[in-house]
């Protein structure tokens, strides 16, 4: 195969000007999956890109769930192929694009600007994940025009609910579980080191979202009466999220770091090589100090340690001046970020029981659980991961580097756990992509490189026999 | 004056079927003060309530503030007195009636039903403050159509901002200190033991409000990346509030109790043998259990001990759903109720030295005043409670309980300080009155025993030498 790659990466370079043409024609679909009114929108974005596999040479079609469609498609590969089965993952539907006014271009009306980097393509979605998707259907196209074929099998899968929830996507995998059935799963809606330097993210945080209510008092009391004789919910709650920490800044609940891997040190020493500048980090939010467990770099807590945060609370008077109540109950949500295998449902319990038992007597609790995936870790063995290494090697001139993130994309788990497919987290982003935020940018430089990489991976993986 | 008492009571006795039309008159008038449309029904109020001073036999006037208008009203007592002068305070404005819907009968429409307790008069004022300052114009008014005088010289000083944070309060005190100096100042703000238990409230809390805000990231941040490696500012404020109390429950600030005092065994024993009911006193606030400083009774708490409570908090996300977002800053609302000697502002300075101490690096806390009073406290041998309780005793026929209340009135710090005159908090609204409630009542024995407990205080007062 290595002899077909070479047209296949030629094809691509002379295809260059219109794939980027076909990325705007998706990118100027405004598939805001979660705002109703482009409910249409989201269902045009379905059908141009089945369209789009289409014509690259893959059996696709746009089928119905009860939120957006899913996307799928498929190819065989060569006659006779009995190699591995790659499912890409990705998704069609984008952000809103508020707050609108910052944008220096329209958001649905992509352009391409002069960067610090090469040229780049701005607009909603160029990154997250529409540049992404358009990939890899890039590499497919130039396979199937240059060799008639793929060289191994593949299997496609968009969603258009990533940005609102994926509600539609664990009930499809299961219903359509066999269809699906793959060897591993591409996810391309990570990042790269640098945009010189290729990644595979081998681990994910999976994360545990609580939310507890202290409910005391039957409905706000007047704290010069009542106050330092009852218990006021908003001290209970400051009192039991204060103590899911202690002074190393460790989580307390009972077993946590149970499960909890230390990283091998080879891993950590690739890690420290990175070059993780610590100022920028925080710079990027803002602050002059770090601040959590102690020992540990940042890196290291952001990649591969479990936290707790509180992500909003809320009780009592939260109006101007001054109001002297007790209030009748007080809120907090409250998340955990997994790793290795931390059971979630676990981490959930052990929650319950913690507030539970820090009560004071006549005061209660209420939980909602928001969410609870685990944590995703490619083991460094993996002939995916070695497969993946390869192809980057030969695009990009140097490994992989293996990196870590510290948030979660539940569709990893989901996929992994209802098909069987691990994921290969193999991405072209960059950190100042702005996702999500305006002037959402994807550098041509890793547009054309994630074409490449995925024509190499295809190549890569036809050669592998399991 | 003994002699002369028993036709003054005679003549309220007379009089107290106009004496409820007069005080309908006035709950007729819905003088709102915390909303400007009802400005025009304040300046009514303050008119209304002077005319009624000067029919009473007082020289009195509406005096202007940049706010609502200050009733000042004078009596010099018999010729040639030279005891004791009386500086009355009260206030004419009322709480909006809201929720209406809740009202039996208009809350500007006063009745009189029938109760458990006897007839009572329903509308919004009946117990504040209208009908305890009715019952003291009442006094004056038998006093001077009995005996052509009032026994003593008294001001009155009725403000019309009490209900909404008495902005022009302490500007008008300061400016005329000297025409309203008096030797104490009698509040008929407060209430009984119980309908047929008269008493004086000798200790009221002092307050100290602040809101503390903790700043952190310069933005919210995206709690996967920079979750673990970070301050949480919600998590270090739970941290901070945490530490406000130790495991006994007493607040942790450093010097807190050095000026509490210890409640006299005497006062203790007193406060024992009224037999406060703890359940009930629980039941009111739909609990079943206290919580509070250990190894005090709910009355000890609530009357003689300093506390802290958060009044209310709030950061980060607080809609429906999950959003894993490290918040940018985080406020809580603190108050602390002080007693005995501590002072205000060494609590405010303790606060801010307590919070900054605590901080992470790269953290501030932003501090926010809402008012600082310290405690009131009326020494058990003062000469005025004594006179007041045995004009107490002659009425109800039993002395006066000396209560405490864990609420404050700012305006009786302010007279004490400004004017000099220590206050003598003899009220008679009873606790289920539902003052800033639908359906505020004063029960019409109550206001008959204020007017008949007034009157024998002239008269007590009259007959004291300072």
């Amino acid at each position: 195969m290595q002899d077909e790659l070479n047209p296949v990466l030629a094809c691509l370079s002379s295809e260059g000007e219109r794939a980027i043409e076909r990325l705007f024609d998706f990118l100027r679909i405004p598939s805001i999956s979660a705002d109703p009114s482009h409910a249409g929108d989201v269902a045009h974005a379905a059908q141009w890109v089945c369209d789009e596999l289409r014509r690259a040479g893959l059996n696709a079609s746009v089928r119905p769930t009860t939120g957006h469609p899913m996307v799928v498609a498929k190819h065989e590969g060569p006659p006779g192929y009995d190699g591995p089965r790659l499912l890409y993952y990705g998704h069609y539907d984008v952000q809103p694009a508020d707050p609108v006014a910052l944008w220096k271009s329209g958001p649905f009306e992509p352009v391409l600007v002069d960067g610090p980097r090469g040229k780049r393509i701005v607009g909603r979605g160029a990154a997250d994940d529409k540049g992404q998707v358009m990939a890899f259907i890039e590499a497919f196209r130039a396979w199937v025009k240059t060799t008639g074929t793929l060289p191994c099998s593949v299997t496609v899968l968009l969603e258009g609910e990533e940005e609102c929830g994926s509600e539609s996507l664990e009930p499809f995998l299961a219903a359509n579980a066999a269809e699906l059935k793959a060897d591993a799963c591409v996810v391309s809606d990570t990042g790269m080191w640098d945009i010189d330097t290729p990644a595979i993210t081998t681990r994910l945080r999976g994360l545990v979202y609580m939310e507890v209510t202290i409910h005391g008092p039957d409905k706000d009391l007047h704290s010069g009466l009542y106050g330092g004789a009852v218990a006021n919910p908003i001290n209970v709650l400051a009192s039991i999220v204060a103590s899911l920490h202690d002074e190393k800044r460790r989580v307390t609940l009972p077993g946590f770091y149970d499960a909890v891997e230390e990283v091998p040190p080879s891993v950590l020493a690739q890690w420290r090589s990175l070059g993780f500048d610590d100022a920028e980090f925080l710079a990027g939010a803002g602050m002059t100090d770090d601040f959590g467990e102690a020992d540990r770099s940042n890196m290291e807590r952001t990649w591969s340690r479990p936290t707790c945060d509180v992500n909003g609370i809320y009780g009592g008077y939260m109006g101007k001046g001054a109001k002297t109540v007790i209030a009748s109950h007080a809120t907090a949500k409250i998340s955990f970020r997994l790793v290795a295998s931390q059971d979630p449902a676990k981490v959930v319990e052990s929650v319950e029981a913690f507030v539970n038992g820090r009560l004071p007597a006549g005061c209660r609790a209420e939980f909602t659980r928001f969410g609870a995936n685990p944590a995703f870790h490619v083991p460094e063995s993996s002939v995916f991961l070695a497969a993946a290494d390869r192809a980057l090697t030969r695009v990009y001139g140097r490994s992989a580097v293996l990196i870590g993130s510290g948030g979660s994309i539940p569709a990893v788990g989901a996929i992994a756990r209802i098909i069987g497919a691990p994921a290969l987290l193999m991405g072209f982003g960059l950190e100042d992509d702005c996702v999500h935020s305006p002037n959402e940018k994807f550098e041509l430089g890793c547009f054309t490189g994630a074409q490449k990489s995925h024509a190499a991976l295809l190549a890569e993986v036809g050669r592998m026999r399991l």
